[in-house]
């Protein structure tokens, strides 16, 4: 043992050996994570994309196809215009009274931005109440009531930047230690392992039935808590994607219901990521919320503890940018409100902007409104186009030689098994990726065409997949399928 | 030892019992987390103010007067005009092209909008790059150069939802346990205190003079360094908040010199919370960024880490509501780099409006400029009238009954200390209070002026503060003045 002036003698040479900022020393929580749909591709692409803006002919394309984010927006679906015309009208002070106004914006957006401006103190640039301004959350409880039946009380809601942060706030609440286990769907959206890991805790994987359209089962979500509870971890929570990302599935009433029974059973939180309610395209399918279910399920689940998620970034909203977003409690405590409140207000209020696009996106024109009709028509166009589209990407690459790929019921993206010839998994492993990884690194390298290997998600041991949005604007998405067919031809080939 | 089956039926008993999500049972570095500028004070005046918008006339005021936060834009404080009108115009396509357009909007803000629009693909609505767009980048970039004389690389920079979140990350990455320790002053602002808790570090209080106008010396930073290795900790970065929040002072060229020396002395990365850099009042007094210093120190200090922080909510721009800032990375390795990329990946991008406003923030109208005029004419409105406020309330202040008051040099804030009377330090305690807090809830009941109590900042034991905006609009503040003056004359009375 050092006497102290040494010890700290030999503590202040060790730290001045080396920066504090390194791979050896930062937070190795932050150095585990990861998050796969902005990966290693992703940093290439944006060189392709630059290389090309600047005059670079050598490249095999002409143009760099985003498919591995779910962001319409970049890909030529128009926003709402009743939405950004309001965002525009509270921006600017005096706007929604100039006569000028009058001939550029719709009266139904002026009352509304009237109405938002009258009830927001210091309107967009001002800090506002850390769970949201409350004319919004009023907005958000009111759609609640409508979607579900039940009413909903807007102390319950909290606007966030997002559903992203509310995940994590959620998980950081959630996760004590290392011991502290959440299910999460295998595959899943890779926000939940990364913020998992971040929180220091434990992912315990539910697998996702391919052969059944991606089904989760009770028995599979015993099965994983069990494995979590032989290793001495205490689950605390189950994180339910539906529809599916990046796995497409729509549940049933009878499939929610049977994982509330399981979460009362076990003692779970349920996350119920439902981002992309509105995006259900599969004939028979409907999206039902984990909330509906629960209350139709009586007062005997009332101590079901459910928090929901949602966001202004899919649907045929789409405002991604906007970093809008809320989650709803429903049989939280109210320690655990009052805890939630506080992690918001560290953070004092999430974007208002944001804030507004959650009431615009949950208290659209009404029918008589001036700018219903426009509305409907916008709506209407986005989402069949994009069930369309969905369907002409699924049966393109069914046709593929070794690759499956299941109906993309709901959410924006297909997610197709591809058997990979043992030759590419040989040259997969001499350059360091795997099989998947590499498939797409070669895909974006000839084509243009970014999508996210199946490793970032999770898959069953030896299957390989990728994610593929459905978001190219429909004139590309036969130049998009002949590029995927003719790539995969070529590189099936070169590694036979 | 059970078997076991029974060890899991005991477990999911146990689970059953009670919900996940409780005092007893969430997260406890949440529960221990305190973030004293949103606590009870500020719900108390929300209830208030739904009261007084109600009709209620029971209370001893008629308006409810926020000085708890730094929030301008709520107080009457206008927005730049050029900045909303170049928001409003890329939110609505096809505006920037509008004939009406150019009767609402000045052609450079029109530009502007364009120039965005050309360079951010998607517009405001898409997820863009996850450092932020790189167009705004560059305008941050070259605004470093111009403030400080050297260069600055864009990939450096990241754009976050306000300077919260890249507090709150960089202090993630800095964390690996409670063994790591972060210095910060007493008085702090809260986010250090609340996010170091969050991350389950250990905060190592430096103190600063309240003689001395809140002086930082280094005897103060070495004896909290030796204090917390000697209890085992490894001091990993100091927390500078210049000028100071909640404590008004700005450093000198020699303090940030002597702060950078014994960052590299003791090997610990420099948190340069600079947000308040354009609110300097005192005559004589300058912002210089640690940045400026470190770089015209030379290549012996390129060793020395060093974050700054900047945001869109203070200054003369004021949006809070917006979320929008910046960090900037200086002498931090690249693996750190892409950790912190993959951290912002997480949540996908900050919100793109946000984005916007630290652009023009950082990018305002040039002399020749069609808003040139209006925007200089705002600036200065806006600073010289808040230097007229921050003399005033100091004065005023200073001449309460055992109350004294350091100049504010900078920022936005008062810290008068105040000597309280054993009465009320009694009375404090029987309500649960610490006296400071117990004295600002007294005085919001009876003024409805919010405070914040020193005891959410620290401060050295047996002293009493509050911490006061100086933001309350010219007109209003010497009524601030006159009821804060009778509440004291009449709180000392009836405690003495």
């Amino acid at each position: 043992m050092f006497s102290r002036p040494l010890a700290r003698y030999t503590a202040a040479l060790q730290q001045r050996s080396f920066a504090v900022l390194t791979r050896e020393s930062i937070n190795p929580k932050v150095l585990d994570a990861e998050y796969a749909v902005r990966g290693p591709l992703v940093l290439r692409s944006v060189e392709y994309t630059k290389r090309l803006k600047n005059g670079d002919k050598s490249l095999p394309f002409a143009k760099v196809i985003p498919c591995n984010i779910g962001n319409p927006l970049i890909l030529k679906q128009e926003p709402i215009e009743f939405h950004r015309q309001v965002l525009a009208l509270v921006n600017v002070p005096g706007l929604v009274d100039a006569p000028e106004a009058k001939k550029l914006f719709q009266p139904d957006a002026i009352a509304r931005a009237k109405f938002y401006l009258d009830n927001i103190p210091g309107g967009t640039g001002a800090y506002g109440h850390s769970k949201g301004s409350e004319v919004v959350r009023i907005e958000v409880a009111n759609f609640l009531e409508r979607r579900d039946g039940y009413p909903a009380d807007p102390e319950d809601i909290f606007l966030t930047d997002g559903a992203s942060p509310a995940v994590q706030n959620t998980l950081m609440a959630l996760i004590r230690d290392g011991n502290d286990a959440i299910l999460a769907p295998i595959p899943q959206y890779p926000l939940y392992s990364a913020a998992i890991a971040l929180n220091g805790g434990t992912l315990t994987g539910y697998y996702l039935d391919e052969s059944k359209t991606w089904a989760s089962t009770v028995d599979e979500l015993t099965r994983a808590t069990n494995e979590a509870r032989n290793q001495g971890k205490t689950v605390r929570a189950i994180a339910v994607i539906n529809p599916g990302n990046p796995t497409g599935q729509c549940l049933t009433t009878e499939n929610i219901q049977e994982i509330i029974k399981f979460a009362q059973k076990e003692g779970v939180v349920i996350l119920a990521d439902e981002v992309y309610q509105e995006n259900v395209y599969a004939a028979g399918k409907e999206f039902v919320s984990f909330r509906k279910v629960l209350k139709d399920m009586g007062p005997a689940y009332n101590n079901v503890e459910l928090i929901s998620f949602h966001s202004t970034s899919k649907g045929f909203t789409g405002e991604c940018g906007r970093r809008g977003g809320y989650m709803e409690l429903v049989n939280i405590s109210e320690c655990a409100k009052d805890q939630f409140y506080k992690l918001m207000s560290v953070n004092l209020c999430s974007n208002i902007e944001g804030q507004l696009m959650v009431g615009l996106m949950t208290n659209p024109p009404k029918e008589g409104d001036a700018s219903y009709a426009r509305y409907a028509e916008q709506r209407d166009t986005t989402l069949s186009s994009l069930k369309r589209r969905a369907v002409k990407l699924v049966k393109a690459f069914n046709e593929l030689e070794g690759v499956t790929c299941n109906e993309t019921e709901g959410a924006m993206y297909t997610f197709p098994q591809i058997t990979l010839p043992p030759k590419a998994v040989e040259a997969a492993k001499k350059a360091g990726l795997a099989p998947d990884a590499f498939y797409c690194m070669e895909m974006l390298d000839t084509t243009g065409i970014i999508v996210v290997p199946g490793s970032g998600f999770g898959q069953q041991e030896g299957t390989w997949h990728f994610r593929s949005t459905i978001l190219p604007p429909e004139e590309d998405i036969d130049e998009v399928i002949e590029k995927t067919a003719t790539f995969h031809a070529d590189f099936m080939n070169k590694y036979r």
